[in-house]
């Protein structure tokens, strides 16, 4: 097949096997699911309602312009709707930024273990990428995080063009204050974009996000619906730029890329502030069982402003061994194979009884391993 | 901003400006959507059901496999699922197959007056495009057609690496039969890739659709649930290819770009044949009532296997009168500006009270153009 040099060149794998594939491979179902960050929480009754009634209208289009839901992210924000596009999720959007900055060849900088979809775009559009390690310091507040020091001198030596991070982070649920993440962007070179992927901004402590009119022109921020609002099938997520960046989305997205009945659910989710606040303290909740959950076993969790949490296994053998049995007992669950990430098990908050059912297998599967 | 030279260099046009769009320019609304052959018979009732049920489950992932579907998509066509990927939609998967297949700099050839998004991609990979003229030839059984010669002669004169086909054709409505189709496909060059979209396959008389096992590492068919399955909102459409090319998409895909409500309302809508021949029916007698109203006003329609209808107006100055006149009346139509399709203005199949009111107005629209 005469394919592309870049399509040519591209590895089978693909970022994440669902769990529907991991299913089919054992040949039974997960009795957990707290593997992928989705919100056991639900969505909204009033995206619920809104979305059933979507239903009827699917047979339209949705606007490719995307006005509606547009206007109310930007009163939202507080920003002006020029400066914003949607995608369907944060994925769509990450490619979008990858394809708009990076030339083949061109160099991105991201920590080595960050998320995935990010490294597979690049690749995926023929540029390169080199990634600093994560920060692993003792018992410090953040014992492990995005190291945002190596970060910025990774991306002058390299001369990136774009750098990835994560803010709050995926997979470590560490996170940095706004200060940190403009002195990190004060010290790229000057032709490097930033992506900064706050798809866990509701989760995160005030003094995380920067200021919806904080303006820097290489900023590129990225939100989603899939997150607290509940709504990861639904695929809606959004970007917020400068307007040169947005216009640059606009002259190569797919237009007619958003399913109405998403577009519609967001629109009734953003209007119902309680929920998500219902949301994020039973979240906050579901941490502390995790962190009584590991400390009953000899474990600890690591500080998570997310809807989920690191168990810290101490090591990446036995880590690997943790997650291995915890997958065999019908959970769930992710880890990287990445030092020093390696020693982590990550788990989804689940609902009260995931939980109370998730210490049982935690449990067990470490009683197991003390065999 | 330090954009890529390729998309540096793009317009700022976007292949369709939504009616959403029209009427805000307006100030006011349309009182008949007709111009963006969205399917006005709805859902069946078991994808209706489905999507209210998938609802309640938006807050997972969809399996970013897709095999649920894939899997019976398989069943449907009776081919192998590995000969089989999902996208968000014809336009999704025309993106990925110019991406796939098409360095910067190399041609595609498509008609001139095609359908706009495959363009739009092209342009946005930096490829470049020729494209031949669609062929009118006075009172023929398809006065207005691709013309598959000129196409063919035209992808081997420019060594193009792509031709784009929609067959039945969008927007004159006519098509060509399968032995047409392998005829071309015959005689394009070696390393030509034949992307034929069939978005309206099942409006298509029986000898248009080549069989599903029909097998050339060339070709790359097209389908949607966008049409006569009413789903045009849910954003759900595959592509039928050879293993490798199916496996070059997956590469490169949005593996998380799949709505899940869509997905399962695809599943059930797959499963309810009645439904669709139902709606196949009903825009066929559709059709007739638009040849009927054209007539009365003393104008002809194209033959359409599609659920819309080509009015022929004579000429580009007065379709372009009487484009601009259903507008203003409120009714959303389109029509392009390109020879020899600018002499028509092109109308989607309405429900029955839709029709009679699209009469009205075609008859107060006609009346005001002979003043």
């Amino acid at each position: 097949m005469p394919l592309t040099k870049i399509v040519n060149g591209l590895p089978d794998t693909i970022p994440f096997t669902g769990p529907e594939e991991l299913e089919r491979r054992m040949g039974r179902r997960f009795r957990l699911r707290l593997g992928a960050n989705e919100s056991v929480f639900g969505i909204s009754p009033l995206a619920r309602d809104a979305m059933k009634r979507a239903v009827d209208r699917v047979w339209r289009y949705g606007d490719p312009g995307n006005r509606e839901l547009l206007d109310a992210l930007a009163v939202h924000h507080g920003i002006p709707v020029e400066r914003l596009v949607l995608g369907s999720g944060i994925d769509d959007l990450l490619g979008l930024a990858v394809r708009a900055f990076l030339n083949p060849g061109d160099t991105a900088v991201a920590s080595l273990g960050a998320y995935p979809t990010f490294l597979y775009h690049v690749a995926g559009y023929g540029a390169r990428s080199e990634q600093a390690s994560y920060r692993f310091v003792g018992d410090a507040v953040h014992p492990l995080s995005n190291d945002l020091d190596a970060l910025g001198d990774l991306a002058r030596r390299s001369d990136a063009r774009m750098v990835y991070l994560s803010n709050p982070d995926n997979p470590t649920g560490s996170w940095h204050t706004a200060d940190d993440i403009r002195s990190l962007i004060g010290r790229l070179p000057g032709s490097c974009m930033f992506v900064l992927d706050e798809a866990y901004a509701e989760f995160a402590p005030e003094d995380v996000l920067p200021a919806a009119d904080f303006d820097d022109s290489r900023l590129i921020r990225m939100r989603t619906f899939s997150k607290a609002h509940g709504m990861a099938g639904g695929r809606i997520g959004y970007a917020i730029g400068t307007p040169e960046t947005i216009s640059a989305f606009n002259r190569i997205r797919h237009h007619f890329g958003i399913n109405r009945v998403a577009e519609e659910g967001a629109l009734a989710s953003l209007g119902d502030r309680e929920f998500v606040r219902q949301v994020v303290k039973r979240v906050s909740e579901g941490r502390d069982d995790y962190a009584r959950a590991a400390k009953s076993v000899g474990l600890i969790t690591l500080p998570s402003a997310t809807n989920f949490v690191s168990f810290d296994i101490g090591d990446g053998t036995r880590a690997d061994t943790l997650c291995g049995l915890l997958l065999d007992l019908g959970c769930f669950v992710r880890k990287s194979g990445t030092p020093p990430l390696d020693r982590c098990v990550r788990v989804t908050v689940g609902t009260e009884a995931d939980r109370r059912l998730f210490g049982d297998i935690l449990e067990r599967a470490t009683s197991e391993m003390v065999r």
